[in-house]
């Protein structure tokens, strides 16, 4: 039998998961998920098997203070290693935020790969290094095993011209700075499942609403990204937990010119200290918000539906229509009172909630008479880059995958082909 | 008889436009326009009548180098004196660029109202001061003579508060950061001119495409404003001649952060070297770019209008429908195929232009199926300013105004009233 591990390395925490690919490889198991995180002043690793019971909760040992990578990573495939049983692991998959312009699909880990990579740090320098950083550990900790990464900016590079450039000189442009869009991967694995959902709808004009602590909405036609909220960075578009979302770019001038802000320091501020947070001043919550009646929760909810409201209007436009409405993520799959409150100010487009289904989250919850259907799917980026890994490491386009040896931590294998 | 005066003050131009309103308050009718700018090494001052035949075009004689604005203004006011013939001058109305929260209506300037624009400048830098200094240079010419400042703010303030925000602390927000929208004198006038050319559809949800070397769009609903596409800086929203419109905040921090501008170079970029010059590379001028075959002229067009359509969209969704899209400014009036391709690309909308209304450029330029009035219709910033200020100058609620006394320059007088 062989495994699939996904691993998404952020700043203080790895997640992951493993899949079972040894039936068929299209039909991806999930055995468990889990992460490591830093935790107050200690790093707990937590693992749970797919039905959601904890398999494992454990400090990693690590000097208090601060969250450490190839600790973390090490402690966790000791762990994995340990408590295998006969599976094998075939391939790893990361999901690594930044693609470029090149990276148009995932791709198998190369020296030449990790070296773009590496590149395009400057546009993600808050996330893509994490990305890199797990990707480099494993090259040393298991230096045969396949590794696939599958970008979050991917599935947008299908969007026209026009919805990807920003009216700056070109010589910036060609640079790289133009909008890329993120949250590729939970898209793409709605994209999948919408045949399913929506029949043939699926190829019509959809809207898909992908609303966590980060949170951005992608037009699709036929599956693929024509528009998205999210632009050059992860701060664009929508209202966050804690960041801005679309800004004056006088503000962020004003910010340094006026009221002496260093970059570093505007940048804090937007990422960090602004959005649901900053309007509210008490919560990056959407349920704490939801449940307080202070005047300043109820204002950073109003801005939050009112430009999800706006910018649905924007993507039709780009779109010239819209089908159908989908809702996913934290936000999106738990908040009913928010898809409602969206699907009320889409009326105009023809969008009718059937607020009974709204509130018992079925999967369908538009009303008979309305022109445009509202969906709420669970996202799972995991799967899909489980499934990308799958295929690529199977597939090493970029010539034979090398067979794995065996390490002190985990046996790797090479023997994933179907 | 009495002349309103009306000053629109630049950077490096002063515009002027005089207007009779002798007969009656309510119909104010134009004497003149005119303007004092850098014309090469020389500052030129030209003046046409009202049928736009030239009345003077003279050199200010100042010293060859940097334009200065109170040279400027005595040359003019010479001049004006010097062929006022019976006409005497009754008030003055500035165009001012921000009033920052205070300012909801045109006022009578003040020490105190003075005070308070000079705290806007942070706000508008490029632009407050010089309007500023206009009014301060004319205390001193003509103390007497009834100053009223209008904004290009103002019209936006009947804005609902989702539609002002930004997602950011409070602290910032309370500062002044918030969304202010420009354009507001071009806006007021369309408003008030839209009943005689929609009749009861004025009342409805139009959206007003201010289309000039600065463009933005305004949504109306009854013809006051619910959202606009400029938010704190006249930066944001649509694509201009050489501003950059909507852009990530993220991009901004990259310029400094990874690319080593400092604020000052960002905003020398983003404001002069970017939207169709920066696209393009050939000119900020649209004419230029539709007679052009070459495709980064081609590009710089598309995008511009993309960014419309999308931003239509989005307006829309913010007043819960369309009902009319206005026309007006350089671009609006006068680039047909603009107006085409903006209609086609709101076709989804219920929008269905008439090529030969739309090339004939008539005023009303949409198909008689068509669900949304397109109009075309030109705009009186000047107009409107001197409607204020003959209202305002007249009613003087901040007391009498005090009569004028003869100046060697032009006679003011505040025998004004009707």
């Amino acid at each position: 039998m062989s495994v699939v591990l996904v691993l998404n390395a952020g700043s203080s925490s790895i997640k992951f998961a493993a899949f079972d690919r040894a039936t068929t490889p299209r039909v991806l198991k999930l055995i468990g998920r889990g992460h490591v995180k830093q935790s107050g002043a200690e790093v707990e690793m937590l693992v749970r098997n797919a039905d959601g019971a904890v398999l494992e909760r454990s400090h990693c040992g690590l000097a208090n203070g601060a969250f450490d990578h190839d600790k973390g990573m090490a402690h966790m495939f000791t762990w994995l290693d340990e408590h295998r049983g006969g599976l094998e692991l075939g391939a790893v998959g990361h999901r690594v935020v930044h693609g470029g312009q090149w990276y148009s699909a995932p791709v198998l880990v190369t020296d030449e790969v990790l070296d773009d990579l590496e590149t395009l740090v400057p546009l993600a320098p808050l996330h893509q290094p994490h990305n890199i950083k797990a990707i480099r550990f494993l090259r040393e900790y298991i230096p045969t095993l396949p590794q696939v990464a599958c970008f979050d900016t991917a599935f947008h590079t299908t969007q026209p011209e026009v919805a990807q450039a920003y009216a700056l000189p070109r010589d910036i442009t060609e640079g790289g700075v133009r909008r890329y869009g993120f949250h590729g991967l939970s898209y793409e694995y709605i994209a999948s499942q919408l045949p399913r959902v929506l029949g043939d709808r699926a190829h019509g004009k959809v809207v898909v609403a992908h609303l966590g602590s980060g949170a951005s909405l992608c037009g699709m036609i036929a599956g693929r990204s024509v528009a998205s909220t999210m632009g050059f960075s992860a701060l664009d578009g929508l209202v966050m937990g804690t960041r801005c979302g679309t800004l004056d770019p006088g503000v962020v001038l004003y910010l340094m010119q006026s009221l002496n802000l260093t970059p570093a320091e505007v940048s804090n501020l937007l990422y960090n200290r602004s959005g649901l947070l900053g309007v509210s001043g008490i919560s990056n919550d959407m349920q704490v918000l939801l449940a307080s009646t202070d005047p300043r929760a109820v204002q950073a909810v109003d801005l939050f539906v009112h430009r999800i409201v706006c910018e649905i209007g924007s993507l039709a436009a780009a779109m010239g229509g819209l089908d159908a409405l989908v809702f996913t993520a934290g936000i999106g799959e738990h908040a009913a009172i928010i898809r409602s409150r969206v699907a009320r100010g889409c009326e105009w487009l023809g969008a009718t909630i059937d607020e009974e289904s709204n509130t018992m989250r079925r999967e369908l919850i538009h009303a008979p008479s309305s022109r445009i259907q509202l969906v709420v799917m669970a996202t799972d980026e995991e799967k899909m880059i489980a499934t990308h890994t799958s295929r690529r490491a199977c597939r090493a386009p970029e010539g034979p995958v090398a067979h794995a040896r065996s390490t002190p931590a985990i046996t790797a294998t090479a023997a994933v082909r179907p």
